[in-house]
């Protein structure tokens, strides 16, 4: 464990029966239209009661300005600096279709890509292919044998798949194929460090093949790499917090963030309801309860403002669930921004709401970004939830005499 | 000197006449009884003026939810980070009784503790055997010889007393001889680098002997160690700010500390009164003053809420003998939270207040938890304490050109 405050939580960190839970609400914070933002918009009376029992802030996922993606984002929130750890590309997109690495395991985002007779790149995304080719293209590249590894290809969606090589000594010290651009043929792939030869000997072996193959696929006559990586190695949330944490996500991507840190995951529902559900039903099994709600901040990144202040409202409704179960620590709050407006992740600070019996009320009425920005916990790296959270849950001991 | 920030300090810092207080009240920030904290309950009109011209926050002492113990509570109000600067238990347990350690020395926190005939820990206090008692062993254990090392074996009170070893090369990477936990015989202390072998000898030999003299004074038939440490060496307040600092508390331990980082101790009474007199008395001989008031947290730690508001109502009646010396800048804070219905010290950020000629006034009414947390200075770590003063005081020059 790197971080000096992973040092001072191991130190005080004391496992308890009390339980907290961490609501996070995609891409919750908004920007307004027609002068309010969506959580302003939605009617909330439940988060607002918790709101006026609670404490509230606004949060900077990794830094003033810096809008995140989800693998930092929510790296910050579980208590690791974005900055110090990362999640490769690679390793994001394997944990995004639930696929588990593993230490011998090196992960490279796939894009489906189409290239003209002289090699040159004509379409970085092969016409978006339909996820049916995708599937299909997938297994046929899967049948490709490298001497030296074990080898996966994994579709996602439309022109998106993962890569998985499994062989020992395979660093992930390596460049793109993907060039970025058109009009120019992919790059070799080639080792960063002398420990990535290997790696890279296998990855153009396989590349050299994957050519061949798809050569009468056009538009998906090619394949661009990024993102090569490994097994990120984090610390879990055990070994840092001595906590018994379980995941509920509907989406895949978060229920493989949540892994990499050690919780254990919990099937549940495609519906909101229903991880509410999974929340009620496990709450007696585990201290610490990571909930993930997607919905928010894919109708941000479709710009549909009233669906994100839909997908509020129902959150929202369901806050009795949690309520009901009393633990002893209840945040929420978002991984980062994604305003409708923007149609995108954004730098955005993002609400924070805190509620628990030991929590000195700072007089906030509502669950919004207007008064949250006049919370008492001020504005605050994201980092910071996870001691205030185990704080509240009373599972930090005194530091030093 | 190894902080950054001490590095800054050093550069801009510039002896004046200039006179500056921090009035520390232990434990000062609360939780809500009734609706209000014991700061927002008490009267406190001579505090309150010095709000309306003053500019207020709310500090963290050590990070957000982290509860601090004095120590580290204090090191970071008087700019040291409690996470680079350590004072171990041992030190601190000296400090607590007025032992000046020197350079040489080696001290651990002592308990006196029962054993069954196996040798097994029964009780790890002994029964709380009376001071009495505790006075009459320590004088038996300080007459023990070891060969390397001369020793001091101090009472403090019920089974806690304080040992320190005297000797070159004494080492404190030692691990403790108490196990925390009864049932099993107490822990060989061993060294745990090479250089602290003569340290785990040392030890060794006085606990043989400890117990053969306490085989007979059942239920104190043995001593415990704990937190060994040496004179944590912290650079002083003149070699960093240029200053020369005087301490004035009622209590050992506040003495002791404010010894490590170089101040000059006053002698003064047990009373509040008698405190701001020597604060009067000494106030041109000395240009930084250290006030510390003790009643707030051990009423705190009682549970006692309305004692706690009648100490802060008796700090609060004293405050115009401090404010008729007219000093540069006055600071009234706590070292952290103490509310009375959690008994204990706790991680809620603690209001803080300063009055000066140069602060731009923010508009605040009070001097409570939830004036202070609307306050301009916002949210902000206990280390920024010092020099936030030190310019009020105008004692930082200009940094750069």
């Amino acid at each position: 464990m790197k971080s000096r405050s992973f040092d001072l939580m191991n130190k005080v960190a004391v496992p308890t029966k009390s339980k907290v839970v961490l609501l996070v609400i995609d891409g919750l914070g908004g920007l307004p239209k027609e002068g309010k933002t969506e959580l302003e918009k939605a009617s909330t009376p439940h988060l607002d009661e918790l709101a006026k029992k609670g404490i509230s802030g606004m949060t900077d996922p990794v830094g003033r300005g810096v809008t995140p993606g989800s693998g930092p984002a929510h790296l910050a929130l579980f208590g690791y600096d974005p900055l110090e750890f990362e999640i490769g590309r690679g390793a994001l997109a394997a944990a995004g279709i639930g696929f588990e690495l593993g230490p011998d395991d090196l992960a490279a985002r796939i894009n489906f890509a189409t290239v003209d007779k002289e090699g040159k790149i004509t379409d970085r995304r092969a016409g978006r292919i339909s996820s049916e080719k995708n599937k299909e293209l997938c297994l046929l590249l899967e049948k490709i044998k490298t001497e030296d590894a074990e080898l996966f290809v994994k579709t996602v969606k439309e022109h998106r798949a993962v890569l998985i090589f499994r062989g020992a000594g395979l660093s992930d010290e390596l460049n793109d194929s993907d060039p970025q651009v058109t009009g120019v043929p992919p790059r070799v792939v080639e080792a960063l460090s002398a420990k990535a030869e290997k790696a890279a000997r296998v990855v153009n072996n396989f590349l050299r093949q994957a050519e061949e193959i798809l050569k009468e696929h056009a538009p998906a006559n090619m394949i661009l790499l990024r993102g090569f990586a490994q097994h990120p190695r984090l610390p879990s949330l055990e070994e840092i917090y001595r906590l018994r944490p379980a995941a509920i996500a509907a989406y895949p991507m978060y229920r493989g963030i949540a892994r990499l840190v050690g919780m254990e995951i919990l099937t549940t529902g495609e519906k909101i309801e229903e991880e509410f559900q999974t929340l009620k039903d496990n709450f007696h099994s585990y201290d610490f309860f990571y909930l993930h709600i997607k919905g928010s901040d894919s109708a941000g990144e479709d710009g549909d403002f009233q669906r994100k202040v839909r997908v509020i409202e129902e959150v929202d409704r369901n806050i009795p669930i949690l309520t009901d179960l009393c633990p002893e620590a209840i945040a929420v709050t978002g991984d980062h921004s994604t305003p409708a407006v923007l149609k995108a992740h954004s730098w955005h600070a993002v609400p924070f709401l805190l509620s628990s019996p030991w929590c000195r009320p700072d007089g906030g009425e509502r669950f919004s970004e207007e008064a949250c920005s006049r919370g008492s916990l001020g504005r605050f790296p994201a980092l910071e939830v996870m001691p205030l959270l185990m704080a509240h849950g009373r599972k930090l001991a005194k530091y030093g005499a």
